[in-house]
């Protein structure tokens, strides 16, 4: 160790004079705290990357020292503009193609389209461990907000031409209310809305569902353009489209 | 406007008494700011967001507003913190693997084991284009740190007994001065590193030369258990690894 550290001032020394940069402080930055504990904010930012990076997989709650920050991130700028950065790229894509009749964008329902934080703000969000009965209950009552630049990215892309297909992990029971969900909150049109046969795809195979239904539509003759969901499960697999877009999504592993 | 906002505020109305938390401002606070403008940490965090979760691909350099952002990530804990996130899960998931003779974790040397983060701090952190003379030549002498998190993930899977194969994109030409650099700041073995063969594989197909090498461990006999780098190019494609770690880099995109 003293000679790493010896090592360390020699190097900082001999090149102090030739760097001609206020970031000279880095080298030495980096050689401390092998131990080190991060602030709590810190580390939760860092647990929220994990997860938008795919780092972190099948995990079941939120860290609970993370609910304060996951739940300021939610409520405050910083998820609206990360979803505008993606939803905007999307469109900065699909700009540039040369739209065919049969062109379509995948879209994931739940929030990707439709917005469940009001329900995950009642339910810890996402602390606590996920009860299907009471989130049916919620997503049957059809009162999800759109979510607003995913909803802006939707219109955006009708007006270029290219058409819109929903592929959800609701099940089929659910079809009808999230019908009228979509359509209430300025979701009005699609060429396809494909919800969950659970007497296909039963469990929790999400990848493998949506996977299966995008080969559907390929064979259907459809090209898929673009792809977007706040689960990676969304956009990994086959048929998985051209480009694909990865909303923020911090409460939940799919 | 005037339908929706009545909505909106009978909704916030009739459901305020029955939620019992404190974060009922969501849905007023969702519902504005349509064309807002955020300020720059915010649009520079998601922009890297974006740039980490693979939504925004092929951008040539750092939007200038944000290299302050950039910098202040890299140098202060947040980025060692992420790094430290990547690792321990890679650590983590490791550790339920059965290790056998050839099992193999693959690395990426360029900010994945080693930092260049002195050259990048001399050259404008990543605002300015690429200069690939000038990076060759600070890569020829050999003076990068380790990053870290990274040397100690490399010292625990070894421990574990899972062998360590480097594939770099640097040219062969510069295969010497890595493998002293990496022994240098403390990666001192490994199974095979694998430099760019400009002969065979020329110009920027990043992918395309990692995959085709990955392709031959495999054929090789090697199982790889785990792949690693800051780049997505390095952990996409064919054998890419039963499990994939994306370490943050908002410098480059390759």
């Amino acid at each position: 160790m003293n000679t790493k550290l010896c090592v360390l001032f020699v190097f900082a020394f001999v090149t102090w004079p030739c760097q001609g940069s206020d970031y000279q402080v880095f080298p030495l930055r980096m050689k401390t705290g092998y131990n080190e504990q991060y602030p709590i904010e810190v580390s939760c930012e860092s647990w929220r990357l994990g997860v938008e990076a795919n780092n972190l997989v099948k995990w079941k709650t939120v860290p609970a020292p993370c609910q304060e920050h996951v739940a300021d991130y939610l409520l405050g700028d910083q998820y609206r503009s990360d979803s505008k950065t993606v939803c905007r790229e999307a469109y900065f894509y699909a700009k540039t193609l040369n739209i065919t009749q049969k062109d379509i964008f995948v879209f994931d329902v739940d929030d990707t389209a439709l917005s469940n934080l009001q329900y995950f703000a009642n339910h810890g969000f996402g602390v606590e461990e996920h009860n299907a009965t009471a989130f049916k209950i919620w997503v049957s009552y059809g009162e999800a907000f759109a979510l607003p630049e995913t909803l802006k990215l939707y219109n955006k892309l009708l007006a270029l031409g290219i058409k819109v297909v929903f592929i959800t992990e609701r099940p089929l029971d659910l079809k009808d209310v999230t019908v009228s969900n979509l359509q209430n909150v300025g979701f009005y049109k699609w060429d396809k809305l494909i919800a969950r046969d659970p007497s296909i795809y039963s469990g929790k195979l999400s990848n493998a569902f949506k996977s299966s239904e995008r080969t559907k539509l390929a064979e259907e003759g459809y090209r898929i353009v673009g792809n977007i969901g706040d689960q990676w499960s969304d956009i990994v697999g086959d048929k998985r489209g051209f480009r694909t877009f990865k909303l923020p999504n911090p409460l939940y592993y799919d």
